[in-house]
């Protein structure tokens, strides 16, 4: 099973941007976090990882992965309050997309309270940290061996 | 670790109502499932249960977890859209707490999209179906972990 | 055919509160001139009644009407504009339910001109006093019939 | 005791339109079955029936009504969501007015779950298909009959 | 004079609960400060206590309240901002009824600004601490004695 | 100088309708009244009326009034806070329309405090009884002078 | 293939009428556009021509040309932004409807930019002067092709 | 009879400010034109002339009219759409109020359509330049009338 | 300890306006209430006493006592709805403030619902006639010993 | 006459996505249909296509086109809803630019009713289908024209 | 050239007041910061100042400002957001005028972050602490001169 | 010290776009008019320069600005009105951002008043043609000077 991680803007200032919010740690960090997690326990997930500040970039790379990946764990970043054509992307493909976010973010800004996204994902997972991406991962392997 | 998984009103109806939307498992099945899934990998977890339709009980029930659990998984059902009394009563303890919903939320009617007891807990998990109570206690584990 | 009569928070009080928007009989006095109407035209309707000013109460009872009941009256009360819970609980169980209330809540409070729970009824019965109840009981008895 | 029943914009049109939401048959089927309920119980009661797609023509009926009816029966179809004429035209008559629907409205579209004329009715009886009719000349009878 | 005080839900977790917003004193210190105000100034005040998280009991207590007390004071916690039952509780009974809260909810969070209870009450106060519920039942005291 | 008064729905039904609002005079009393006030002063100015429950009848009227007339006094009734289609025919025609009204609509309920055709006339008159039509008239005369 | 083109309110004052919006020309000179335009390249393609101020009368219009025509082109005028009995209208017949502006609604006043009749129609256009009629009738004759 | 017309903030600026809106006559060319109209046709009308630009100088002057005038012609200026503190000052007094506008404010600015002093005023008059203070005092005069 | 009682716009016309809402008695009245009060139960009370209509003068008022009173007791009547300036002034000093009502603004008209200056005080009191400055006093009496 | 129709964000992905809305053709099969429709009527006309997920590239490619197309043809996909940028920059061209879409928008969810790019375009086509980019080509053409 | 400086209410209390937002010096230390700047670079700019709690005192200094000095920098303050008396002051006068704020209002609560007074300006300048006052004066000198 | 000037979407228009709003001159006009204002004044001072129509490559620039400037003049164009991730991207780097626009955004259209930017920004500057640019730099030099 092949997997893609995508983290939208400002996610490559990780580790420099707002430490009260996010933490010390930095993309890299997370990406081997993440890594590191699934290869321990099973190495017939294989997790691959992009990043972009471009709008255009990550409605590409999710229409790519229909044929590359079998899911998408996404962290929409900003976008996740606007960007109505990511939300298109993801209607447009069928693997199964999970939303993610690091804070939790209904604790946050009135706007950041709205996901335009998510209602096009199956489902969303928000508050726990670099910890958000390893559940989504999980939650999306359940939700593929589902229909196995 | 002692762990409570604290079901809202109407969960006790799992597998009777709206199967289009919560499927035909019941309540029962559900915590069986949960179970199940933490029994095999680690037998220091101990999970116990509630349900109830009354806010009163659910405010009961969390004021008394305090001293009795290291932590709780809590899907507050409708009451997630206006009980501002289960959200003071999250606030008013101090173990974790994560919100768990079967259904993705965020795709469904408009007042099901907001939750007024998000804010209160450490994160919110939407739309795995039953592992979401699994992905929610995982999530409590690791949170609690990190502190020790 | 066997009737459930619900009615919710404040009603007991029927009688003594506010006697210019609901008149000056008790809920006793309701509850008979209910059963008498019924008794003299038809004496295969059994009409039960139920009165509490706890909505998980409310909610219990509307779950076990399900397999006790052919059908719900329900005056939800003040209720009708925040519960939710109430709104799920009757869609939950597969008996007809209609809401019925006293005064024209369309010609009060802002608040009270909307309900959160007709939408999960067949139908809304409101400002004929009393016989809201009459009419409302007449309207599942048809409905019921419509399907045998 | 002489009642009339006033049908707004497109019912006649019952029968035609959008079957799933308002059934198969029309407005005439409409009005003998109204009729027929009543011929059978009490040939005191005179029901005569009006229908018209012209907001004036229904202002003029209703006007009329005070001096010929006592009581009026009002569907006033899409008019009640904006009406305010209708409204004022209900207000500056003596005789009882109930407003109905065939679908409950409270189910449908937001538009349709405001009522602008319900305030200068005695009431509102909504989702009960053609019984909304028959439950709501029932009313009439009792309200009328309470004064007497 | 017989008044009593009500409280509502997570107030049985004072002194627990969010200290920088409450302070450190319990449920308990807060009854012993009412009642030693007044057992010194007056020992014909007599003031009893109550606390609950349902919704459903607090509105049973007010309606019993009637026939008991000679006035409440009501601090009906979060309930305050979603509670039209107890709004319609206050209005069903004739004693006087103050509202009192221990921090200043204008100065909170955008949904604690509102009550919808006050409007029931002959009055609100707010932000004074414990002392909240002195100047309360002292303005009660007050009301009752204007009409005698 | 000729004129013409229109009056919109229901104000045939002055002096039987809501009396408190509007008193005891009937339409064909506020036409005299309006005559006899402008025939002892000024009997170069013609007054004509009329008067209708239907909002096509009166956009046709203001069209044809374009020819026929010097300037428009109109009540639209409750079409004030909806008829954008009587807006569309003031704009239409090249003489003076001014809006009058018997009642002071910022007094009264918030849908009538809102006026859409206000703003494609010259100018507002709100709340001086049938007086309201003498100083509108008054006003046309003046606008009218102004380009002489 | 027969086609019905109607024009709401203010319609016939089309050259008369604020003409920096809608030009010099007339609702006659529209029509012979029109016909003229489809004249020399389909003389299969008849079409005729309806005009009215009164909602009623559009309605029944609407009723009756199911029967007669194969399809409708619609400029409600300012129905469009509050004629529910128009969209209900347009639902209650079997034949294709197309919505056209003269002026481009999406430009002008803020009332003017919400059409609650378009969600009826197969489509909309707006903004292409009298070509808007031209390029609806297209679009109808295109639409009611591909069925066939 | 003794009348005083009161003119809010800027109005001193008239002639000089936004002559496309307000004209290029003078405050001292309009106090000159009401007294001139006045004085022809009735010398037992007194009329004198307020002008601040100070919310509390304008609260201050309605207080003291009540003792010395027979009734206020109102132009709060931009007070018109904020002062509460003016709308509480004209009903704090028992003289009759009415409000004047020289344009025709429910065609200006969104925020000029809403007055919150008109409520507190026996009418509104709006948009007929000078002209619209002669036909307030006309309206005052009549009012006052209308009791002896 | 000094105290200042300010009060705001139209509190000098208490007795005289809506008595059916403020009582008989005047601003007069009101202060030898309030002195009374406390010159029996303790002469180390100064209570001094300020009214203007004046916003300007009331934020002067303000900003002069942080030098010469130990506490504010402040009814800004309408400016509690919109004056963000005495807000401001309210903040800018650092001795106690307590909004006081005479009626239960919570009751009222809907505008009459928000205080934007009740965020600066450190509470509010509304709805206990002239006691409601007698609470406030005392109230800041006890918030100022707090500290002692 | 040089043409230039541009796609927006998942346009690339017609046929593969949403078929239920978006029909079973690609985005080629899209421009095929559109060359053939003109080849045929007329070869002066001369169409290329662009097409970007990209919002960037969609404003360059605007700008560029002021110079080397008559006119624009544009389905902003999703952008239609928050790209005030490409609103911009269709307003800094002098070349005429018509928006399409291929299903009625004016039918789906809340979001897609409002454009904010459509204000800066000559007029809007919505709902049928392929055609809506032919209908706008033969707009752009008529319009071009009408300047010649 | 002369140039006035007007702050608005509060603005006296600066160093005493809110140290966090505004810092510790005075309105005297901004008024000599303000005039040293301008005294070294030019001595042809003659600057004065003038500071009021008064709305109607700002209002009267900018009408007289006109003849008086050739361009006005002005902070009003909390009548920033609610006074529509200084927008038209504003306008009135034939000077331009440039608006500053201390601290970045679009940073602070949200009644902070609407200026009502902005539109009737040149320009806004918000958030360079007394320096927005030396950039204001500076954009009002290049205005100025533009024009020469 | 070096300074980078990022320009927006459509910013390459100027000069060619809407030229009533922003004037006659280009970008490359508005670059040298920058670069010359500050070379001969302060030789220390080294200005950059960059502008695109993609979001992706201002975000892109923002965070390599963090190790190659001492400070960022952003005028964000329409991203100013909805580009969160812009908002997120100035808040993840450590020196000042500085908002300016060219024309006066509160004057414009509602959307163009709200600056989803600017709170992450030290301030705005809007409405002065290119000037804004110089006082923003000028205020970014203050700003920067400030901590040294």
């Amino acid at each position: 099973m092949k997997i893609i991680v995508i983290n939208g803007p400002n996610l490559n200032m990780l580790g420099k941007r707002e430490k009260s919010i996010y933490g010390n740690n930095t993309l890299k960090d997370l990406e081997d976090y993440i890594s590191n997690k699934f290869k321990k326990v099973n190495d017939e997930i294989i997790i691959e990882f992009f990043q972009s500040n471009h709008e255009g970039c990550i409605i590409d790379k999710i229409h790519e992965s229909m044929d590359r990946y079998d899911g998408i764990v996404l962290n929409p970043g900003a976008f996740t309050h606007y960007s109505y054509a990511i939300h298109d992307a993801i209607k447009s493909i069928d693997i199964n997309v999970v939303e993610v976010h690091i804070s939790n973010i209904h604790k946050r800004e009135e706007f950041r309270q709205k996901s335009v996204t998510a209602s096009a994902c199956i489902g969303q997972i928000s508050g726990f940290g670099f910890d958000s991406y390893v559940l989504g991962i999980t939650a999306l392997i359940n939700a593929n061996n589902a229909f196995k």
